[in-house]
């Protein structure tokens, strides 16, 4: 066992508290509010040279997205944010001011105020550690990833892909731009969709680290099998004339990360009546089934295809 | 204007929502929840070769004495935790598995549940970075820092100093044990003393960087003038065995920091009569008094003597 799934065993047998649901879920819930919390690090979730307006962006919409994943509407935000010694040529807070504009940006957007935090000095050389508590109000209904039963189709709400396609280009590229690179630096939280769709989904979950990762994990949780069709994968225009739609390119989607799509199962037949009250324009796809059994299955073209290597993206320290 | 002043400034315009008291206070209110989140940095809250249970025990506690300062009751807790590379001769994981146990263990004292939170991995050599979102059900009343009025008495519940003198002790010796080094490693929140001053203070909040530098702040927060008598300060036997009690004692438990006392504004009389609802044993001492004005004056002995260099203790990169 390494050393992190050890610690999560510790945390989880720490969290014997009923609204805690023993750690299995991206979101706690007491007294009617959603409550989540996401750290980034620079070196492991963003580079150092990265525009920090996009990792202030990024943390905000993270966040946000685990509350789109419940159906819950945002209240309220607490930012723990340090100060670092600047980099060579940098003023002093000058990387902490743009962080900021990012955050306040994607806060202002989404209806996320901020409400405190805290602010702290760190050691010279040390890489920033950034985090982010947020909290909404739950609906009817918060679905959790254990839900999903046997029978049920597996609904997407987005496109997939599109952000580590940006990376990509970013990877080569320093100045690339465009809609994948957008897409990558401002990833937009489902939100409306999630309220829309929460009250009749058996289980849901937002696809941080790959479609076929975050699957094999609903299905887990909820006990079932997962079986995947590679061709049904919602691919944007942007990303198909980058890319491609070959089955590499779908794989890539598929095992990507950093998509914040929703990840949904609804009972036969229930997800397409719930499509008129999702936002104009949504891209809303069925992407697979569940049935009995464990562990994930994925097909394309009719014909049943082997599990990739990677299913998706752990962060990890580079 | 330092960077951090300036940053702290630029979040104040970004927190314009009325649940974040435009950043003013410890924590934040909302839906009858109050929410806090303190973040703490190796080599700046706390050393490296600080036993690690202590450094969990303490994230706790600072974030529940900000819960006490509201008379909130604690009712969850989101953990930020990062798993850094070992140190040479430890295993991996383990440093943060003591800390767990030092955490757990406070949270246990306080019956604060642990609901959920984050675990990222940091780069090597990266400091430990380690934050906590305490959540509270707020009682009848919450009291801020900015309600104290002239003519208000200032009470503390707790003794001053400990702390300081017993990390005082450490510097000198790490192996240094007894009272003061306990109340430095395992400070106690006053929970159920802010329960039950909460409903008639005007003001309250915790000590946490020394009673000189956390009056001033709540003086000026409240538009008054703050008058400390140093011979009324409460100070432990232990902490007069070790330093005695003269002024240049008093003043070192007046400016120490780390105390995790609370100190209340209360109308003339009125204090008195809450003592009967504090727990037993509770240290509730008159220090002061506020009247019309602003800033901060010291006496001793009757006479008015000057305020030290530095008031209390400002958390710094070393």
């Amino acid at each position: 066992m390494t050393a992190e799934l050890k610690l999560i065993a510790r945390l989880a047998r720490m969290a014997t508290h009923p609204a805690a649901r023993r750690l299995s879920d991206d979101a706690a819930h007491l007294d009617g509010m959603v409550l989540t919390h996401d750290s980034i690090a620079e070196g492991v979730h963003y580079r150092a040279d990265d525009p920090p307006e996009s990792v202030g962006w990024k943390l905000a919409a993270v966040n946000l997205s685990d509350l789109a994943a419940k159906g819950a509407t945002p209240a309220g935000a607490l930012l723990s944010l340090t100060l670092a010694p600047p980099q060579e040529g940098a003023l002093e807070g000058e990387w902490e001011e743009r962080f900021l504009n990012g955050l306040d940006a994607a806060c202002e957007s989404y209806g996320l105020p901020l409400l405190g935090g805290d602010t702290i000095a760190l050691p010279a050389g040390a890489p920033r550690v950034l985090g982010l508590t947020a909290i909404g109000r739950a609906g009817s209904h918060s679905p959790t990833r254990d839900g999903a039963m046997a029978g049920d189709e597996l609904w997407v709400v987005g496109t997939l892909g599109d952000a580590m396609a940006g990376l990509s280009l970013l990877v080569e590229d320093r100045d690339a731009e465009g809609a994948l690179v957008d897409i990558y630096r401002r990833p937009v939280p489902q939100l409306a969709a999630g309220e829309a769709l929460a009250p009749a989904a058996h289980a849901m979950m937002d696809i941080s680290d790959g479609l076929l990762l975050d699957t094999a994990r609903l299905a887990q949780a909820s006990g079932v099998h997962a079986r995947i069709d590679l061709g049904a994968l919602p691919l944007s225009a942007a990303f198909r004339s980058a890319r491609g739609e070959d089955r590499t390119a779908r794989l890539f989607a598929a095992t990507g990360g950093d998509d914040y799509a929703l990840l949904a199962a609804f009972p036969p037949g229930k997800a397409r009546e719930l499509r008129k009250f999702l936002p104009p324009k949504s891209i809303f796809t069925r992407v697979g089934k569940l049935s009995d059994g464990e562990g994930l299955s994925l097909e394309h073209d009719g014909e049943q295809i082997p599990l990739p290597e990677h299913l998706g993206h752990e962060h990890r320290a580079s």
